[in-house]
């Protein structure tokens, strides 16, 4: 049984009209190659490409998405079309209360040759985000607590400000993320500890330091982690406009996952002082 | 005795008609600040605020050039203007053979807020140049050695491409820079060495992925050393676009700043290679 993720926070979504992703519920996530779009071909090659480089160590291989080939499958959008689709690791298989946070990383989106149109709305898009001055941007997240789902609107997380996605960052890992004073009560579980999320960054920031395979443009690091139990987990999504390194680091992805770690650090020492001298029985 | 600086491999230069720095011949260097430009008046105020902020550690300020105010000297285009300057630290005082290399470092050299037209023309230039695929670029370079100086033209530095650069950084460290098979001969004592360049660079590495003091735009990075005898020195210049960091890290400049140690530590690692096994008496 084919259907549309419930939990996706970014990205084109499935709907009448509308071709999307779907899932089978036994861990597998569909991503829909409609014909004359040059992405997902695109897509397609990267993930062969990656899938059987000997050179990708395996410990960072875990940070993407296992590729399962392609398959040709009714298209979500209800009509008969046979659309082929890129088989994929459906990222939130299992997960009872999956809290994401979809963040794309780089100071620039676009690719090196793409064309001038493209690249003027990148561009655009870029300055006008947080892309530019972060290196980093959100581009949906939700997160379920006790009391239910918080899942910010679409086109108000197109508009975050550098303070946004600050408080933002706060919520993912807070109680009462839809507060006005986030608790961040989950952030020495999640972005803390040796298997925390900040842990996976710097390992990734390890591997960007060094690899010059690929450079990813408009790549997202997927966060999640299950409020009913699951660790914490760092996955990269998205390879439309991955293309090859030709020997030169990915400068701009680096510089984008630096300023996102320092961030989260701070997070982390910010909640880690509230609950440490505040609680040592001098207070 | 003011006069200019004989060693100058990027920027504007001093000439009848045109202003540009000069050198007293006893370490201080004197850069010209023309009424109504208001870079100048940026720079001083950068040098002013960095020179007293106590958040700056004494390893980090020692990367930077000595700061002593600011004076009026005659210009140096031998008009009788009085014009105020800039004094800085001569980073050449004392060389004999000055092997200099100039690295604006970043993918992108405007700053936020800049005109509309001043982003354009640096954009241009950074796509036109290896800024956004490299993250840096060359400005300028001299190289002493046995036979004379070698000073590439600065209409060539600025069509430098990728190939160009990786050439260039290995002729920098040649005892026949200007041939077409550079020996590296000088790589593993200035790259290499727990006071070489590369050591250098991955202390102020550690600083940029921390700092979220400022943002240097357009500011280079220049590399020396004497062939006279004097150790290899990293040092940062130009600061007419440094701007607050508004705690933000500076991923662009860290970026650039990662993919010029990568660059360098292949060199490093090829010239060691080549010095190393086929010279262990197997050969």
């Amino acid at each position: 049984m084919l259907k549309p993720p419930e939990h996706q926070v970014a990205g084109h979504e499935a709907g009448t009209g509308k071709v999307g992703p779907l899932v089978d519920g036994s861990g597998h996530f569909y991503k829909p190659l409609p014909p004359g779009d040059e992405r997902g071909a695109h897509e397609v090659a990267f993930y062969t490409s990656f899938s059987s480089d000997p050179r990708v160590p395996s410990s960072i291989r875990t940070f993407f998405p296992a590729f399962g080939g392609t398959q040709l499958l009714r298209a979500s959008d209800s009509s008969d079309v046979l659309l082929p689709h890129l088989i994929l690791e459906d990222l939130l298989h299992g997960y009872t209360g999956p809290c994401v946070m979809d963040v794309k990383i780089g100071a620039r989106t676009w690719y090196p040759r793409a064309p001038e149109s493209y690249f003027a709305k990148c561009l655009k898009k870029d300055r006008e985000s947080t892309t530019v001055p972060l290196g980093f941007r959100i581009s949906g997240l939700q997160v379920h607590h006790e009391s239910g789902r918080w899942k910010p609107d679409r086109n108000k997380v197109r508009k975050y400000t550098v303070t946004d996605v600050r408080q933002v960052l706060r919520q993912f890992v807070s109680k009462n993320p839809d507060e006005t004073h986030p608790d961040c009560a989950l952030a020495s579980s999640i972005y803390g500890g040796s298997n925390g999320i900040l842990a996976q960054l710097l390992e990734l920031k390890s591997w960007f330091e060094d690899q010059t395979l690929f450079h990813f443009y408009s790549t997202s690091v997927l966060i999640s982690y299950d409020n009913g139990g699951t660790a914490a987990r760092v996955k990269l999504v998205d390879f439309a406009h991955a293309v090859e390194g030709e020997g030169i680091i990915d400068h701009n992805f680096l510089g984008g996952l630096c300023s996102l770690i320092k961030f989260m650090s701070e997070i982390l020492t910010d909640s880690e002082a509230e609950v440490g001298p505040a609680n040592n029985g001098m207070a």
